[in-house]
C-alpha cells in the first residue's frame, strides 16, 4: 500500500478514530458515578428488550443479549456520540426475520448462524461506505421515506406479535394479510391464559409510565417526566410475570422462553458459503443503511442537547465495528435505540463509560441470572415489543405536511404501503426512486420570472410582485433553477415563447442568479436558443452569473458564441441597454467633453 | 363525456391540430413548384432506405414501401414542421428487429403482425402522453445519452449486417458478439461474388458524396454541398447492382430481395392477443420516446433555419397518428427520418406537400415497378444500411466534453457500452437513472460561499473572489442549491462547522437567493439548526428568499420559529446587524433629537 494512501486512510491519527480514548484520558471520579448510575438503569431497560426483540428477530434468546455485550462495547470505543446507546432495535430484528426465516427455521442454530453473516456483511458495507467517502447515500433515504418504512415496520411488528399474544397458532414470519387472515379464521382458538398474561402485561405497561410520577411523589420523591422510573415498565412486568408464572405452576401451559444457556457467547466467525453470501448482500445493504440512519439520527438529537456533534463518518466506523463484533459474537445486526438511549442519557450519562457499565450488568445475568428467563411468557415478550414501537410511530407530521409539501407526503405514505404489502426493500428502495422523481419533476418545470428594477436600487425583481421598472426593449428573465437536461427544452421554449410575444423586444437577459449548474444539455439549449434568438434579431445576453460556473461558461467559448454579453450584473447589464434609448447618447457626451 | 373534457381536448378548435388545413388555404403555385421537385428528390433516396431498413427490421421489403405511404401523409396532416419526412428510420428498425425476433422468425407474416402490434402501441403511447400532458418525459432522455445510445445502435446496426454484406451465414438477430464471433469462425466461407458486390456498393455510396460537385461542374452545373444529387448516391447504386445482376444472371448465386408483391397495402388492424399485448408494451413504449425524440429534435433543427418553431404537444399526436397509420397498413414503426428531411429541406420544399409528392412516388413504385426490386442483392441493401448509419455516429462531442462535463461523457459511454451488451432497453433506462444519479450527487454537494458586501454596492459576492466587507459578528452563507433531502443534513453540517470554527459569530445569515425550493426535510433541518445555533447563542437569519418560496416558509411557521428573522435582502439585514456594533445607537439618536 502506498504510503498516501496510509495517510489518507488517516492511521497516522489514530485517535481520532478511538473517540473512548481523549474520554477516558480527562476521565472524573465524579463522571463516573453518573455513568453508574445510567449504566444501571439502562441494564435494567435493556435485559427485558433485548430478549423480547430477540424473539421477534427469530433467534435464540441469548442472541439477544449477546447483542449487548460486544456491539456495546465496540461502540462505546469507537462511536463519537457519548449517550447512543447501541444494541438489538425493533426495525432491524424484524429486517432480519423477513429476510433469515427465508433461509432456515426460526429459533434454530442454522438460522442464528445465518444471522450472522447478516451481521458480518452489513459491518463491512458501512465500512466500505466510508472508506469510499461514499456515507452520503444515505440522505437519499428521505425524511418521508424513513417515516413511512418505520410506521409500515411498526405495523408489521405489531401484527407478527399478535399469534404469540393471543397464544392462536399462525406462523408469525409470513406475509402480514396471511397472519392477520389466519388469526381471524382461527379466533376461536384464542388461548384465554396466554391472552390473560399478554393483555395484564400490556395494561401494565401502558399504566406505569403514567402513573410513575404520581406514585413517586406519594412516596416523597418529584421525578422528571423523563426520569428512569417512567421506563423500567418491561422490567417489572418481566419479573412479576416470571414469579406469577412460577408460582402459579402455569409453566407448562403457556409458551415460555425456556432454557436459556448460561454463560458468555463463543467468539467465532459466521460460516462461508458464497451463493448465501451473495443471495443475503442486498439485504444486508439495506439493513446496514436503516441501523446508520437510526443511529445517527438518534445521535444527532442528543448530542444537539450538549451542544456537540456527532461525526457521521466515524459513526460510519463505529455502527460497522458493532455489527461485525455481533457477527462474531453469535448475536444479531444492532443499532442505536432511541429508548435506551433517551434513558441513558435523562439518567445522567456522561460519557461511553455507561454503556460499559450496562455491558457489566449483561455479563452477569449471563453469568448468573439466566434461569430466571425460563418462565418468561412469550406473550409478555410480544406485548413490550409492540408497546415499544408503538412510541417510534409518527403519525401527525403527514398530516402536518399534507397541505405544504404534499410530494412529502405522498412519497411517505407510498413507502408505508409499498413496506406493508411489497417487503421493506422494495418499498425502501422505492420510496427513495419515488423522491428523486419528484424533485426531478419538479426541478424540470423551472419557474421563469420577469424581473425589473426595484426603485432607485440595484435589485432586480419579479414584476409580478414588486412595483419594478422595465425598458421596453429589454426582456429581463431570471431563472430559478439550474439548467440541465430535464429542463432545457422547457426553458427553451419558455425564452422563446416570451421573446417572440413581447413586441420590441430587442435584448434577452437571462438572469442567472438562481443557476448554480449547467449541463452539456443546457449549454448545447443556450448555443441554439442564441442562434435562434439572433435569426429574430433578438441578443442573448447573461447576467449574476456565479463565480463557479464561470469557468465552464469559459471553457465551452459562450461568451464569444453569444450575439449578446455576459454580464456582471443585471444592473450593469440594463444600465449598458439604457444607453441604446438614448437620442444621441453619443452627440450629449462629445458636448459634454468640450 | 363532460362539455369540459371535450374543451380541454380542445376539438373546438380543431385547426389548431391540423397544421396542413392553413397551409393549404394560403397554398401558392409557386409552392407546389417547390414542393414538387423536393418531393420527386426525397422519393428517390427513399425508395432504397425503405427497402433496406425493411431488410434491417426483418420485415418484407414491401413493409419498408408500406411505411413511406400512410404514415408520411398522416404526419403530412398533423405534424407542425414543415421539412420532416416521417418513415421507415434506421434506430426504429434495429430496435423492432431487437424486440419482434424473440417472437417469430424474420421475414414471416407472423412477424410482420406483430411489428404491427408495436406500431399501434407506439402510436397510443405517443396519444397517451399527449393526454396525460407527459410530454416532458422525454426530456430524462438527456443528450448525453441519446447520443451514447444512437452511437451504440449504429455499432450494433453495421455488426447486424456483416453477415449480408460478407454472403456468411450467421443469424444476424443474435447478440453483436455472437454475430462477430460466427463471422470470425466462418471467415473462410466468405462469398466473394456476395462481398464484391457489397464492397463495390460501399465504395460507390462513400466516393458519389464526394464526386458529385466535382462531377456536376464538368457538365457546367454548380452545386451547393448540401444538393440532392450528393443524396441519391443509394439510389445510383440500386440501379446499376439491379442492372449488373440481371445481365451477369448472376441471380441465382447471390442473395437478393426476390418477389415484392405489387399493390397497395392492405388496410386491416393489428391482431389482439392480450398476454403478447402486455409482453411487447415496454418495448413499444421505448420505441415511442426514441421515435419522437428523433423526430422532434430533427424538426426542431430545421425549423430553426426558418426562425419557425415546432410544437412539442402537436409532435406527439402527428407521430402517434404516423405510428397508428402503419399499424393499420401493415408497415413498421416510423420516426423522422434525419437523412430524408434534410434532403427535402435542401431541395426546397416549402410545405409538407412534398410529403403527399413523395408518397404518389411510391404509390407508383407500388403499383408498376415492385418487379425492379427482385434482383437487388442483400449485400447491397446492406451496404446502404452501413453507410446511412455510420452518418448518425457522433463521436466528436464526447471527446470535447470530457474535461468540461466530465458526468456527461461518462453517461455518454456508459448508455454506448450497456446498450452494446445489455440490450437497447436496459441500456436506455440505466442511461437515464446514471443521468439522475449524477444530478442528484452534484446537487447533493453544494457550493456554500461566504458572502460579503462589495465596495459601497448592494451585492453581496463571494469572500474568496472578491475584496468584499464583512461584519465581525455576522456569518453570511449563500448556498447554491436546493435545499432538499439530499443535501439537508451536509448543508447543517457545514453551517455549523463554519459557525463554530469563526470566533465571535452571534449571526448565522443563509442568503437564500439560489434556492428555490425547500422541502420537508429541508424545513425540519432549518427549524433543527436554528435549535442548535440558539444553544451555542448564535441566531439564524434567512435572507433573499424567493417570492415563490416565501409562501411555504409561512405555512410551516418558519419566521416566528426562527431565533433570528427573515430579511427582503441581504443588504437590509446587514444594516440592520450592523447597528448593533454602533457603541451607543439609541442615545446617538436621542441627542439628534433634540
Amino acid at each position: 500500500m502506498r504510503p498516501a494512501l496510509w495517510f489518507k486512510l488517516g492511521i497516522r491519527e489514530w485517535p481520532n478514530y478511538v473517540p473512548l480514548a481523549p474520554i477516558l484520558r480527562d476521565y472524573q471520579k465524579e463522571d463516573f458515578s453518573h455513568d453508574l448510575v445510567a449504566g444501571l438503569v439502562v441494564g435494567m431497560v435493556t435485559i427485558p428488550q433485548a430478549v423480547a426483540y430477540a424473539f421477534l428477530a427469530g433467534v435464540p434468546p441469548e442472541a439477544g443479549l449477546y447483542a449487548c455485550l460486544l456491539p456495546m462495547v465496540l461502540y462505546a470505543i469507537f462511536g463519537s456520540s457519548r449517550q447512543l446507546v447501541v444494541g438489538p432495535v425493533a426495525v432491524a430484528a424484524l429486517m432480519v426475520a423477513g429476510t433469515v426465516s427465508e433461509y432456515a427455521p426460526k429459533y434454530t442454530t442454522e438460522y442464528l448462524q445465518i444471522t450472522t453473516i447478516i451481521c458480518l456483511q452489513t459491518g463491512l458495507f458501512l465500512w466500505i461506505l466510508r472508506l469510499s467517502r461514499m456515507g452520503g447515500l444515505v440522505n437519499l433515504l428521505s425524511h418521508p421515506v424513513i417515516t413511512g418504512f418505520v410506521n409500515a415496520a411498526a405495523i408489521l411488528i405489531i401484527i407478527s406479535q399478535l399469534p404469540a399474544f393471543t397464544g392462536v397458532d399462525v406462523d408469525s414470519g409470513g406475509a402480514p394479510w396471511l397472519v392477520l387472515g389466519g388469526l381471524l379464521e382461527q379466533i376461536s382458538t384464542i388461548d384465554w391464559l396466554v391472552a390473560a398474561y399478554g393483555a395484564g402485561a400490556l395494561v401494565l405497561l401502558l399504566v406505569i409510565p403514567r402513573i410513575a410520577r404520581p406514585v413517586a411523589r406519594l412516596f416523597g420523591f418529584s421525578i422528571s417526566a423523563n426520569h428512569a422510573l417512567t421506563r423500567i415498565g418491561p422490567m417489572i412486568v418481566a419479573v412479576a410475570a416470571v414469579a406469577l408464572v412460577t408460582l402459579s405452576g402455569a409453566a407448562g401451559n403457556i409458551a415460555t422462553v425456556g432454557d436459556v444457556p448460561s454463560g458468555l457467547p463463543p467468539i467465532k466467525p459466521p460460516p462461508f458459503e458464497l451463493q448465501l453470501w451473495l443471495d443475503l448482500l442486498p439485504s444486508s445493504a439495506i439493513i446496514g443503511l436503516v441501523a446508520y440512519i437510526e443511529s445517527y439520527s438518534i445521535g444527532t438529537t442528543l448530542a444537539a442537547r450538549k451542544q456537540t456533534r456527532v461525526n457521521s463518518h466515524q459513526e460510519l466506523i463505529a455502527i460497522g465495528a458493532a455489527n461485525i463484533g455481533a457477527a462474531f459474537s453469535s448475536a444479531y445486526p444492532v443499532a442505536g435505540s432511541f429508548s435506551r438511549s433517551s434513558v441513558n442519557y435523562f439518567s445522567g450519562a456522561r460519557t461511553p463509560v455507561s454503556s460499559l457499565v450496562c455491558a457489566v450488568v449483561i455479563v452477569l445475568v449471563l453469568l448468573f441470572f439466566t434461569a430466571l428467563f425460563a418462565n418468561l411468557p412469550h406473550a409478555v415478550l410480544a406485548a413490550i415489543v409492540m408497546v415499544s414501537v408503538v412510541g417510534l410511530m409518527d403519525l401527525k407530521s403527514s398530516r402536518e405536511h399534507w397541505s405544504i409539501h404534499r410530494h412529502d407526503t405522498i412519497t411517505e405514505h407510498a413507502t408505508l404501503i409499498l413496506v406493508l404489502f411489497m417487503g421493506v426493500e422494495i418499498g425502501l428502495i422505492a420510496g427513495v426512486l419515488i423522491s428523486i422523481a419528484f424533485f426531478v419533476r419538479t426541478s424540470s418545470r423551472p419557474n421563469i420570472t420577469q424581473v425589473g428594477r426595484l426603485g432607485a436600487t440595484e435589485h432586480f425583481r419579479s414584476i409580478k410582485r414588486y412595483n419594478v421598472e422595465t425598458l421596453p426593449h429589454v426582456l429581463a428573465l431570471r431563472v430559478d433553477e439550474n439548467i440541465y437536461f430535464a429542463n432545457a427544452v422547457q426553458i427553451e421554449d419558455k425564452f422563446l415563447k416570451r421573446a417572440q410575444r413581447r413586441r420590441g423586444t430587442r435584448h434577452l437577459l437571462v438572469v442567472c442568479s438562481s443557476v448554480n449548474m449547467i449541463d452539456a444539455t443546457g449549454v448545447q439549449m443556450l448555443r441554439r436558443l442564441n442562434t435562434n434568438l439572433a435569426r429574430a434579431g433578438i441578443t442573448l445576453n447573461l447576467s449574476d452569473v456565479k463565480g463557479t460556473l464561470m469557468p465552464l461558461l469559459e471553457a465551452v467559448h459562450l461568451r464569444e458564441a453569444l450575439s449578446g454579453d455576459i454580464y456582471f450584473t443585471a444592473d450593469r447589464a440594463m444600465k449598458h441597454f439604457a444607453k441604446e434609448l438614448e437620442p444621441d447618447s453619443s452627440a450629449a457626451q462629445t458636448t459634454l467633453t468640450f
